[in-house]
């Protein structure tokens, strides 16, 4: 790659993200400065992205810019934090200007998006892999944790689990049904809509939360672990959108929702009696209500223990796609 | 790689570091949640390093452990910042565990040494690439920028740059020499001393300032560029370390001083005057002053423009080492 094609790129990478006051000094020297809220926590996350690992080769540049955005907010809104700040590292092969400036693009929109200033990073040549750490804000003590669900605690779902992994399967052909039908499933793989504005309003009210990133049964039993509960899944109550019933028959389905990955979704427990109609409104977002947690440990579905893939989910060192 | 070493490469990376009582939840939920201290700023910054491209393959694991972070602790020296905090995103091969636990070793001893936590991050399969984002602590309005440089400041730098470079050559094979001569030029490169004590007390002393990661010449010309000003060097008082005079001949070593990268080290400005010996003792490291900031733009060497390679020196595009 040419010196001015590097140059070119770290111009792409320049002031992206939303303008905000509490960033003092961004992108251009040899480190950021911002200035915390008083009074605040920090939540403080970091996800990579690696191609042919987590996206498949030759997902449009401007998906890949959003989706490493995007799975940093979700760990963001699991925590019940507001994003503020993030940092990216990007190694690319050489080649890449026109690539980067689609990717920037891609990154740009979901930042400002959610208010967040892109303030620092580095670009070096590598096979593609970008990562993101991404700072937010949290009342002191109202992070919502893994930790807090009870036995009587009701579990609960954002938005239709299982449409990504069924949107990633049609990508790689695997999935075959009308474009119509498959459009909103791949959509939902392209660009996941990470719930930021759910975990807000889940402060106070959720005793836990984890992201689905996955697998639903996979990620509600990292929640039960940490939680030191059970959890009965009751797969009747499971949501299934309209294009994942009209492009799967209904066991097949079943299998994504329950394994698949890639959803950004939130999984929390919340105690019997809140009104999630209102928090569902507040958040712009569907919740469903699939299960009750237990005394126990482990995830049981309709009462039985699913299987081995369903349990484990997606491991990106033993199934990578 | 089987999950079991999946979950075995987690707790290597699992409360590395500093214990801190600013950090409210470590590794292991969704994001960390840390305390910022009251009324200052934060600095931030994110650098990866790629085998093949920064370090040779074949690096001991515990030296890319240490380096990764180096690096970014570099970063801190260079705007006056303590730091604090780090996250780490790794991609690695599969059957990595044993090299993951030399890794986290010498990332561990460094983070410990400067007080820092590793408090989140994220583990995955591909090829080996580490990626490190720090924060770190500032008093409001004291952060050491690139910008601060006027004609007449002195330009001093801190250590013996070259000697990583040389050490690089060594490892390589291109540098011929006794094995006790290059032993201590090989240790540069393979373990930098970020120089934090230092960047500490420049702040209210220096007017700018950077770390040396691409070469000094290279690295100077940012700063002048970021100032508004010209840099004159005098080679004549440039220091080289007894391992690098007695390794190579003048004009080569000349060359690596320039033009060499991996160093570490600080480029500062001082206003005339200044007791850079007690600056030197308070910080435990040689100081020593190489030129003048003029009026003007660019950097000479002797009154000489410094040919294209020591102008940009290192070049993660263009010349891949």
């Amino acid at each position: 790659m040419a010196t001015g094609e590097f140059e070119l790129i770290d111009r792409f990478l320049t002031r992206l993200g939303a303008q905000r006051d509490d960033v003092l000094l961004g992108v251009g020297d040899d480190a950021a400065l911002v200035r915390p809220p008083p009074g605040l926590e920090l939540a403080l996350a970091a996800d990579a992205i690696v191609e042919g690992v987590h996206f498949p080769v030759g997902l449009a540049a401007a998906d890949v810019g959003h989706r490493v955005l995007a799975i940093n907010l979700s760990d963001m809104a699991a925590m019940g934090a507001e994003p503020a700040w993030a940092l990216l590292t990007l190694t690319l092969p050489e080649g890449s200007a026109d690539w980067v400036r689609a990717f920037a693009a891609g990154l740009h929109e979901l930042a400002r998006l959610h208010g967040v200033a892109l303030v620092g990073g580095d670009t070096t040549s590598g096979p593609l892999t970008a990562s993101v750490t991404i700072a937010g804000f949290v009342p002191a003590g109202q992070a919502l944790r893994r930790t807090g669900a009870g036995p009587g605690d009701e579990i609960w779902i954002s938005g239709t689990p299982g449409d990504a992994a069924a949107g990633l399967a049609a990508l790689k052909g695997s999935l075959d049904a009308p474009a119509d039908i498959l459009a909103p499933l791949v959509e939902r793989f392209r660009r996941p809509s990470p719930r930021v504005a759910l975990g807000l309003v889940l402060r106070g009210v959720a005793r836990a939360c984890i992201d689905l990133s996955d697998g639903l049964c996979a990620d509600l039993g990292k929640l039960c672990a940490a939680s030191g509960v059970a959890a009965a899944v009751d797969s009747t109550l499971l949501p299934r959108s309209a294009a994942l019933r009209a492009a799967m028959d209904p066991e097949a389905s079943r299998q994504l929702v329950l394994g698949g990955g890639d959803d950004y979704e939130l999984l929390f427990a919340l105690p019997p009696g809140v009104d999630a109609g209102s928090l569902a409104r507040s958040a712009g977002v569907a919740l469903t209500r699939i299960g009750t947690f237990r005394r126990g440990a482990g995830v049981t579905v309709d009462g039985e223990v699913p299987d081995r893939d369903l349990a484990h989910g997606f491991d990106h060192f033993t199934r990578q796609r």
